[in-house]
């Protein structure tokens, strides 16, 4: 087809013309987050908002289900607490905002400028993360053994100075939940690090409908401090991954850095084991960049703000009120329904603008389900259904009366729909690879002007050794993901993984295919 | 009573005794916060938290049925922003947190400093309120009269460098609520300064169970910046004022400072009128000194994060698995009763401790119900019963079978005798005042040892004139806490207010009695 006859679409450029623009404009035209005049700060719009309201609600209810509790501890954390832990400091200082001063007051050249009089005497950053500030209040809550195991879990904004920002992805200011647990031993701790990964792997797969690969990350990918860090990781559509969310053993590291102790039931003293873990609003980014299309955002209906639409179609005032009358007991009855253990959220769009605009602006909105009702529905006592997960031109009529049961088996498809697709995505771009020079093709560019479309997930054997990681890294910009404990459904089970070989760069033995990608 | 043969009270001091220390102390025992290692900063302990969960849940609830959206804005404000509007900045400038770099570096003397290449060009403030960052997106995002009324919340963390703090009360970090909307019309905007006012009022009198005055502050009083601010005020026990919400009309001063503009329906160009309103953590703090004695928090069972403590009474191995089952039981059959639309929240303390260390524990907390189960009451199919508003040793036994009806029927009367309670406080010290003499007498110390003890709220009249109210803040430290628009139950209706008189100085006419008191 020639080019002038490409369907038309509502988000220009397509992902196939340039990914990265086509997904700032999936962010903009689906109104969820913008840019904000502080650097690297985003404003996060009310659909984006509503979005990670019901991320938190549900992750929430799981936290709390595990026994967690929230708590909420200070923004700023004094410098020398960060640096009580040697790798935690040299992670973080090179990107962290500093208050150095607590008032303005009349500068010199007019305006206003930081009071030398009210210069701090110790700086304090805003929070990067909190293992810091949280274990001093271990420290001082922990005494006995009976007071553990600590499951606490906070939902913070945090502070990173990136220099490089994309909305959601990577942003100065970003809002997350971390939770921090303290144990009275290793093998409890290790099993709190191991429930989080895995309550991170139901969210992400049952309700964003995105699959991830479990497992410990190598030694030079760890979170700053911890003995070993445990991540989910995605696939998106152009092959990257992205690390969807983190689980963290600290050991011991946290704990003798911020003096975590306690008596054990024999009355010697010990310091507590402690885990960190989190997932943050980038999470929004992985879901855009799961389901979205060339038409906008796809929102997986167990996290839709609406998980209807009404779009009254409004010819002339003599059929308005018949229309409106239909439409609001329409929107009653599907309230009156569930979907997902929640009543199903419907927004009837009453504006008095285009049909077609508001059509679209809900396509690029991603609403799970689009209904349309003009005079005639009402009269034939029907109404018209568009899923958007379909073509935008497929549509159905389905009669009033099947309404409440209907409605939410379509959105228990499209939900199913959206994991299935995403599963035959990462399956179609995930190949064991075990030479150097088919891992080499894999990764390099297939077009020279799409330098981002490589072949996707390598499933390759590693020896171990940094210098591989580092060299590969290097050359192709490949990390290895994780050490997969979990499977890839239509590639490998976990254990077809754990299977001997031999370093694909060095020739070394080894006992585990990890998963090399580029990420985000 | 002989001092000695005073009844030992779970908190000390008592009220009586010093009642400033006694808050502290009750904060301390119902394990609500600490102070932290940083400077007038709190860590909001799990009890707190989900106390303030409670309220942002019933909160956000209500602010969604009047058609309100939650957002998120940036943390972090250019400094330029606060300058756009004078009053504003004059009012923040003197106690706010001031980023200036973004890098720590090794210092010359060994540890590390914020870098001086890594100096900010120009210093962000950690917001202490958000009109001036959100008005520059409510610029970009309002342009015709089609996109108003445009109505914003956010839940945020907000920092205020005060001099004194007080865990909850006055804190440098806070956390509050911010509502901001942009109207066409200044009466739009006006009813919507109000609507939040009564939403506030509603909030505060039928979930806090906290009577409050509601009407506008006198000018000396107002938001920096506002043209009208409207306070809720209650009176705590120890007389004085709490301000424990505000609703500001904004005028178009901040839509000039922002330049949120539109085009009218006539495509003339306009700017918006704005709102802002908020409620803060303070209002735990309030809830506290509203309703606490001296054996520690009562909560109101509307907000109480458990309603019912089930504490099982365990003696010896025989009859703890038949006692357990039994608490099991009778806790699975209250949580699927409900109580003020949702279901009674019930923990059970199977902690291996003292029973009267668990039982205090809980009086501490506030607990609005416990309920005692041990095996003589599990052979008798009856449960114990003790209110946290009557007497710690006033308890009942109640059939198992009507415990479901029962124990909804105790909270909402628990519930509405707390509102009664502090009602009758209220109308107990509130006085209306004529003459100077009696005035004073009103606000001067009964007791030298007790300054705080003065006489509560005085309905006085006042000319308006702004000299009357410096003198009386300088002279008895009394401030006018609002001209009300609301009465007060047992004293006085709303329009008994609006009456004729002369100012209690100056002796001008006056139309209207005003509120004063002494205030946190």
């Amino acid at each position: 087809m020639a080019k002038n006859d490409a369907p038309k679409t509502a988000i220009t450029p397509t992902r196939a013309e340039d990914y990265a623009e086509w997904y700032q404009q999936v962010v903009r035209a689906a109104d969820l987050a913008e840019s904000s005049p502080v650097r690297g700060c985003m404003v996060i719009k009310p659909w984006g908002y509503a979005l990670w309201e019901n991320i938190q609600r549900e992750l929430d209810r799981m936290f709390k289900a595990t026994g967690h509790k929230n708590a909420y501890f200070p923004l700023f954390i004094p410098k020398s607490f960060l640096e009580k832990e040697a790798e935690h400091v040299e992670g973080f200082a090179k990107e962290c905002a500093i208050v150095t001063h607590h008032r303005l007051v009349a500068g010199p050249e007019g305006g206003l400028v930081p009071d030398p009089e009210a210069k701090l005497e110790e700086p304090l950053i805003v929070r990067p993360t909190s293992e810091t500030i949280i274990g001093a209040a271990f420290a001082s809550w922990v005494q006995s053994y009976r007071d553990l195991p600590l499951l606490i879990n906070q939902w913070a904004n945090v502070v990173r100075w990136e220099l490089r920002t994309r909305l959601f992805l990577r942003t100065t200011e970003f809002l997350w939940q971390e939770g921090h647990t303290a144990h009275a031993t290793e093998e409890e701790a290790r099993a709190e690090t191991m429930q989080m990964l895995d309550v991170y792997t139901t969210f992400a797969e049952e309700f964003m409908a995105m699959p991830v690969i479990k497992g410990p990350k190598t030694a030079s990918e760890r979170f700053p401090g911890a003995v070993d860090t445990f991540a989910i990781e995605a696939m998106m559509q152009d092959r990257k991954a992205l690390q969807a969310g983190t689980s963290h053993f600290l050991g011991q590291n946290f704990a003798k850095a911020s003096g975590i102790k306690f008596q054990t039931a024999k009355e010697t003293e010990e310091y507590a084991w402690t885990t960190s873990w989190g997932v943050s609003t980038r999470l929004i980014g992985g879901l855009l960049m799961t389901h979205a299309d060339d038409d906008g955002l796809i929102l997986p209906p167990r996290l839709a703000p609406a998980h209807v639409v009404i779009l009254p179609v409004l010819r002339g005032d003599d059929t308005k009120a018949k229309v409106m009358e239909y439409v609001d007991a329409v929107a009653a009855e599907l309230r009156s329904t569930s979907y997902g253990g929640r009543p199903i959220e419907v927004e009837v769009d009453k504006r008095d603008i285009r049909g077609g605009d508001k059509q679209w602006e809900w396509i690029k909105k991603g609403a799970p389900i689009r209904i349309e009702i003009g005079p005639r529905d009402v009269d034939g006592n029907v109404v018209m259904v568009a899923r958007r997960d379909r073509g935008t031109k497929d549509k159905a009529t389905l009669g009033r009366a099947e309404l409440v049961t209907k409605i939410p088996e379509i959105l228990a498809d499209i939900q199913s729909g959206l994991l299935a697709k995403a599963k035959q995505h990462r399956a179609a771009n995930t190949k064991r690879i075990d030479d150097m020079k088919d891992f080499e093709k894999f990764f390099t560019a297939k077009n020279e002007d799409k330098p981002e479309i490589h072949g996707g997930f390598a499933l390759a054997h590693w020896s171990g050794e940094p210098e591989v990681e580092a060299h590969l890294k290097d050359k192709f910009k490949v990390t290895i993901r994780c050490i997969p404990l979990s499977g890839i459904d239509g590639v490998a089970d976990a254990k077809d993984l754990q299977e001997e070989g031999r370093c694909i760069v060095s020739g070394k033995p080894s006992r585990q295919r990890v998963v090399f990608a580029k990420s985000y």
